[in-house]
């Protein structure tokens, strides 16, 4: 009736030889719904094999779906008759555009303007000072397989169940530790661990504000937030930024006129101009927070990577009245892959950022807390940070000197920051268009990011956003000589620079 | 000026030594802003180091933000004055629970009101028949961590960026053909990873549903949903169950008067009552939801678990008008820690889950991802689940003996499922408080999982949910006897079983 070969050189175990071609002819038809298998016993005989290897295959393909019951005195074939198949679908029964809410369809619009960052992937010859990831060169990966071996050596099974909901309670304890180095005096109670920062600024979303509210933050920010907030049913109140920051007038007008349910702001290495704010201008802004009692979200994406000139300390540290909720992540130096940031807040804030995230995905994963916790334990992180800063000294004194060099000063000005990735590139003159820009750019084997990803509404001026994260320094000095003569091309076009 | 004592022999690299005396002194307030430190010339010949020893020290101190500017010719203490220390701190100036969303603080509500569950660990001498989490005796830790050094040793810096937004392409590969085994002929295109089934079941909300909606549900059903649901300002409808599964008849009505937004429904082993539905319920259920072209949810948690008996191929397998949104996932069967599940749906369905993923937390995990492929791959998991099959038979057959030979059938009746982990238990009569009975329950040395926990409204009957999932053979015995005389107690207390 079934005509099996079993290959018994093979190295397959016989009862999988067993289940597929059993799966095989059931799938082409050969066997139809209803048909009887030859008893596990008359199988066995038949193939030289011991009865206990034709049952395991029985069982198999009755865990799978392809007989009617175990194996037992009948065995018959199931009735698949009803499966879908892939390839005679009809069209959808379901409209997902009109089942959409229009926040949701605006952020789907968003997500496919987006499709060239989600194809990823090495761009053909050009040098990417797009990207805003750290280089993965630079990722310390035999460091972290140990940390892998020793925490399932030492720890196994304790490591990988649903763990603390408010995050590992030593690598919160880490954090804090980390914290206080930066001047911020806090327990691991005030700590929650999250997938990374963008999760963190979601969860804080949730909490702190209600669809119809308004949000405060620096225009131009963070690319990510924009969509986010507006996602949320929330008003995005720009606040206009200036050489040292952003304008605090400007913020305590919208304070007292539109009434935000927050601000967000970046004091450091601003996402996407590289400025950092001074100290007086962090104590002036804490002091206004506090007056009107408005929650301020410092993104402290990369506290760590202060590697010149002088830098303040985190506004959550003069934070006496726990105004300040303060968001940190592990993406921007370290491994973006392992999807690990945090929030540091009064602790009854952060019981309530727990109880979202309890309900939303339960708990970060255990498995990499720990992994990420020994690896701190280890020394390796203080060490990688160490590193990070010769390395990116180094890169940043480069790519600022390649620019004072290379692009046009009748055209453009920039940021000179003090630490971080970014550099943010202003036109002096209007006009010409930023499409036409990108396109010459990429004629000439070089991307930027465009300026108008970092503002909710239309810009009165053209930027870019340069981001050094990804480049050594030779791919540095060779993209911002290219994107010097884009920027001439560009202004050529435009009737500049004769 | 300073007193220096370095250790030579402790191990620990000089530069550090210098780094945590020279912190202790500012942090003691010995050294006070604006100080002046030695030069690292100075100090070098002083403690006989080499200068760059100081040097570094000095830049390190620098990065922590206990000095002014980089080691250069001036170095001087920064002012930390500000520091907001946590046990001087003022009362928070902001009222969370006024800037709270009425969804929100019932959430929160809820949150605390599981405090016990929160503190989790091991119950003292308790025999645990209420957590629904796989026995970490049972985690193939050491397959885990080989394939952990297999992932970074070959891909290393690859799997540790952000990684495909919608999910690891090998990854969705391999459950797509995990699907098809279990009748859905699905491709990778149209699966989503999550961090596991919670962010999943978020997701679909957030895609599927706007406040003021309804979901329609069964009730009882997973607990951790109702909350969700109710967080997301969605009314709850429950479905009655019977016991062939959620009343069809019942839910049409409430379709064709109340215009839900969606049904959520688990038709395997559901969770609290263990039932599975059969394949002419799910025909009827599909057609139902097809007619009123309402969005299926099928939460398909424990699919891989049918041990026993007959079973039914998933809904979405029958899924030709694609209605069907279907979630799994690795936390149920496998580990819970490395939180990760999937949705399975119409692939434009899937790119506006992704879309709200990536605003919301860019990506699940791409490391996880890429290890929990290749322990798949390796043939790990299909092991695995075998040997899943093989303990459950044994343990859920024990439970259940013992559940006919120690509960009164007087006094309660229950479920017996083809596979899972769950049998529900119903009171016959009604009456005396599930304080109550909880608080014998723990007086005889067991625990059980209350039913009022799985409604959203009051219950009209008394249940309780047993899991054997955390449980060997003798636990389950030893628990099962243990629970028999706390409802004979109970019986007692309300005058039955005199």
């Amino acid at each position: 009736m079934i005509l099996f070969s079993l290959d018994r050189s093979s190295g397959k175990p016989l009862y999988l030889q067993i289940v597929e071609q059993v799966r095989r002819i059931i799938d082409e038809g050969t066997l139809s719904a209803g048909a009887s298998l030859p008893s596990s016993r008359a199988l066995a005989a038949r193939l030289g094999v011991n009865r206990s290897t034709v049952f395991r295959a029985y069982e198999e393909l009755w865990a799978l779906g392809y007989l009617e019951s175990r194996p037992g005195s009948y065995t018959r074939v199931r009735n698949r008759a009803g499966i879908a198949k892939a390839d005679d679908r009809a069209s959808p029964g379901l409209a997902w555009d009109e089942i959409a809410t229009p926040p949701g369809k605006k952020l789907y619009q968003r997500f496919l303007s987006y499709t060239p960052e989600r194809a990823g992937g090495p761009e053909n010859g050009l040098i990417s000072l797009s990207r805003l990831e750290l280089d993965p060169r630079l990722f310390p990966v035999a460091d972290l397989r140990r940390c892998c071996n020793r925490v399932l050596s030492r720890q196994g099974a304790q490591v990988l169940g649903y763990g603390d909901r408010q995050g590992d309670p030593g690598l919160r304890e880490y954090i804090a530790e980390r914290a206080r180095t930066h001047g911020m005096d806090v327990t691991p109670q005030e700590v929650l661990v999250s997938n990374g920062s963008q999760q963190a600024i979601d969860l804080v979303l949730r909490v702190l504000t209600g669809p119809g509210q308004k949000v405060a933050l620096e225009e131009p920010t963070y690319a990510n937030v924009i969509p986010l907030v507006q996602y949320h049913q929330l008003g995005v109140e720009g606040i206009s930024m200036g050489a040292e920051g952003l304008d605090l007038e400007h913020l305590e007008r919208v304070v007292e006129t539109r009434d935000p349910a927050l601000l967000y702001t970046i004091p450091n290495f601003q996402n996407p101009t590289g400025i950092t704010t001074s100290q007086n201008h962090r104590e002036a802004l804490l002091a206004l927070c506090e007056r009107h009692r408005l929650p301020l979200v410092e993104d402290g994406f990369e506290e760590e990577m202060k590697y010149f000139g002088k830098v303040a300390l985190p506004i959550k540290s003069m934070d006496s009245k726990r105004v300040v909720v303060y968001l940190g992540t592990f993406s921007k130096v370290l491994f973006p892959g392992l999807r690990v940031g945090f929030i540091i807040a009064d602790s009854e804030c952060v019981e309530r950022l727990t109880a979202v995230k309890r309900f939303t995905d339960l708990s970060t994963s255990a498995f990499v807390q720990a992994v990420l916790d020994d690896f701190c334990r280890q020394g390796h992180y203080g060490r990688h940070i160490r590193r990070m800063h010769r390395v990116f000294r180094k890169r940043m004194s480069t790519a600022l000197e390649a620019v004072r060099e290379h692009l046009p000063r009748a055209e453009v000005r920039w940021t000179e920051p003090s630490g971080g990735y970014l550099i943010w590139v202003s036109f002096n003159t209007l006009g010409g268009d930023e499409k036409r820009f990108q396109e010459l750019c990429s004629e000439h084997g070089v991307a930027v990011s465009p300026g108008s990803y970092y503002f909710a509404r239309a810009a009165s001026q053209q930027h870019f956003r340069i981001s050094i994260s990804m480049l050594d320094e030779d791919q540095i000095r060779a993209g911002v000589a290219r994107l010097g003569q884009a920027i001439r091309a560009f202004a050529t076009t435009r009737g500049g620079l004769a």
